[in-house]
């Protein structure tokens, strides 16, 4: 059984990478994730005791193409959607089964030095390895002071922080990455799994161009839920036709007179998040709404993608048919007339 | 009498081009704004019966600008600025008095996706034909569940989607585009007509450079009103000298003790946009207060202009006069010392 | 004694270039100081009397760099953190040693056309001039209509307005500028200094690369400040490993229901700042936290810096001493692997 080291990037050479299949990975991982409490230090401080835990696998899913999954051989790009709730513990085995030093660097919850994900705090798992993130939610908080610490709930997100330097370029333009919705008890959840839309690396949307990007499903009066995330070295605006959301933490009005902006268009910077939650087709009925970056030259490269609402019953209507089959014919650019 | 198609780019070729005068459009689009009830489908649901309605004649201004005007022959760049009250229904006649495809599509409001304004969803307007597109503007509302659906009102624009390809990039980039605000009924308004500032696209504002950009002239202790919206490729920052604002639906305080930040520059990305109302002058005076992109690069290029308060009986200072003259002898690029 | 001209930038010629050593500046400077009163036109309206007054002296500080200071021969970059209470009436009296025509131009704050620190206002002070420009922080106000004019508490900064062109934007490459904070009367106050990152010009922190860039450090448990402010051509995301904050004006909630979005991670435009405050290492404990540009080739080209948290005692843990030299040894660019 070989342990996790404590900085798998500093060790690992060409040589040491181990071509594992899933067979083999998945013993030789088990073994890692019992052997991960004894590898580590003092428990983190983040949280004593993991309420919950789940593996990660990272693997490779092309030339220049990496991802997680939460089973071995079911990686994607996005990678699974994390979620926790405000006030549980969570221990994440990531399970590094390609050829490449790599880690799981964590937004918006708590975690120590030992899991943050970086080279500099020996935070990478080599080829073949595996390691155990503990990350923490926390309600809001009085401090002793009386001050108020603010809780951890909010729409974040994860990456390597590895692969290609020091700052996880290459993870990140590869594919390693996903959402990681941290909710306080009592917010609504979705009807329907989160629209996850990671906006770049590159003029792409979950490293995808149009007609090939995301159609997101739902019937009219559905509560979606969508987590808009950018990554790479371009900024980009996130644009929803038909549907508008409040720009706070939730996405929903805290009451009549929010004062907050109602907006359908954002600037969304690299590794900046954020969500909503909308009612499908509310007040506009059915269709295929476009979903795109309103940076022109970033939309016409194929920057758009579909959120298709169908009627309560869950028919797509002639007209979003009709639509559904224009945009995938003059995607990525249109240059007609 | 023509009819306005469901889907005026397919069916439009160069060779349908009509070369209109100002008499003869407008003989046609009497006919076209009569006939728009019966050729379009079902209501939108978006609203069952407009409770207003405008034209909006699209015109060419010039090579590569076009514009949007409230009658014929008026076209400008930024288009008007169309307002609405929150519980009002908009019915917009867009009118193509040029010889290429074009649409409208707004921001904020509600609208099905007959009035969607691009390719896909058959928006799309052909050269000499018209067509109807209806807005609804929406209060807070409580929903059967018990929570909040957010009201319409906000600093919104419309926009072409149409010409020059699935996202309207050639036409945003010759001018068609305009603000769109919806308000809540009790919200201020302003003492003058709001003043556009449209970042983009390209360097320039309202696709003008300085010194030829906007001098917006109000009295001090006039209360004022700015929207600022994003167009094109490129990310700006706006900046107003000697005024701030709320980062919020209005630009005003909730209270005294409203968190929100209070700014004077902001990162503006195509299609974003916010708006804000300041009291000319408060505390600081009459003068020429400069407006800019406080991208260095950009506002070297001439994304600057001047907001020129008065003094409150309306005469432009000395000072501000020949502040003003050297603003007009500096811009685009002062380069001296 | 030389009296400080209305426009220092039009009267100057290279030929009037001062070199002035540190002594002969003072006495100048301080006669200088003394004059401003009488050369200045009628009191600025943003505040009648100054409450409090201060010089910052402009100085070069090598080839195509430029600092202010709050002594001679102290200038740095960025400039001193400037701070006012709302209330206060701020006189600043900007003393160029250098031979180029420079100024001050502040956020935020109220000032007069006088104290705009713009050319087109007359604004620059000459080589071996001096200028006093004077600066209003209000309490958040109930105007005679009943409406509510913002206090000026915020995260705002300074720089220079006249260097190389209308807009300062050479002044600004060469690091012309710095933090100015208004606190509101019982705004919690840090621990320690604050921590000012100035993002840009070009892809730099306070004009440096790792591993050059600051290293903040501050014990476990002590309340630090951030400010982050954006300058040149450049968009960044600023973000920080281990801690988050509030989106608002202080960074800290308003209560435990707060909607505000928690961030740990925002898009920073030129001139755009704001500021928060963290317990350094709550809930995280001790350790090297990386701060850094999350474009991830402006963090590969050297946008990142070390918020070092040492034990409550001010012990720096060998983890995090370890860290500390990792980070120094594979920046600014790390590719192996």
């Amino acid at each position: 059984m070989r342990a996790a080291p404590g900085d798998g990037g500093r060790s690992a050479r060409p040589g040491s990478r181990l071509l594992l299949g899933a067979t083999a990975a998945l013993v030789v991982l088990l073994g890692s994730i019992a052997s991960i409490a004894q590898v580590e230090g003092p428990p983190p401080q983040a949280c004593d005791k993991p309420t919950r835990s789940l593996s990660l696998f990272a693997e490779q899913l092309g030339p220049k193409r990496f991802g997680y999954g939460l089973t071995p051989s079911t990686a994607s790009i996005p990678g699974p959607t994390l979620e926790m709730l405000e006030g549980e513990c969570l221990a994440v085995t990531l399970v590094n089964e390609t050829d490449r030093r790599l880690s799981m660097h964590a937004h918006g919850v708590d975690y120590t030095v030992a899991s943050d994900g970086t080279p500099m705090n020996h935070g990478c798992v080599a080829p073949g390895h595996a390691r155990t993130y503990v990350f923490a939610a926390h309600a809001p908080t009085t401090r002793p002071d009386g001050s108020l610490e603010p809780g951890s709930a909010g729409y974040w997100h994860y990456h390597d922080h590895c692969m290609g330097g020091s700052h996880g370029t290459e993870g990140i333009r590869s594919g390693l990455f996903g959402a990681f919705i941290v909710r306080r008890p009592g917010d609504p959840v979705p009807d329907v799994p989160t629209f996850v839309v990671t906006m770049g690396p590159g003029m792409t949307i979950d490293l995808l161009k149009a007609p090939d990007t995301p159609v997101f499903e739902a019937a009219q009066g559905q509560r979606v839920e969508f987590e808009v995330i950018g990554y790479g070295d371009l900024f980009h605006t996130f644009h929803l036709h038909g549907h508008r959301w409040v720009d706070d933490r939730t996405g929903l009005p805290s009451g009549p007179d929010d004062p907050t902006p109602v907006i359908d268009n954002r600037t969304v910077g690299p590794a900046d998040s954020f969500g909503f939650q909308v009612i499908a087709g509310e007040g506009v009925g059915p269709g295929a709404w476009m979903y795109h970056c309103h940076v022109q030259g970033h939309a016409d490269a194929g920057m758009s993608g579909i959120f298709l609402v169908t009627t309560p019953n869950g028919q797509v209507t002639p007209a979003a048919a009709a639509a559904l089959r224009r945009w995938r014919e003059s995607e990525p650019h249109d240059h007609r007339m």
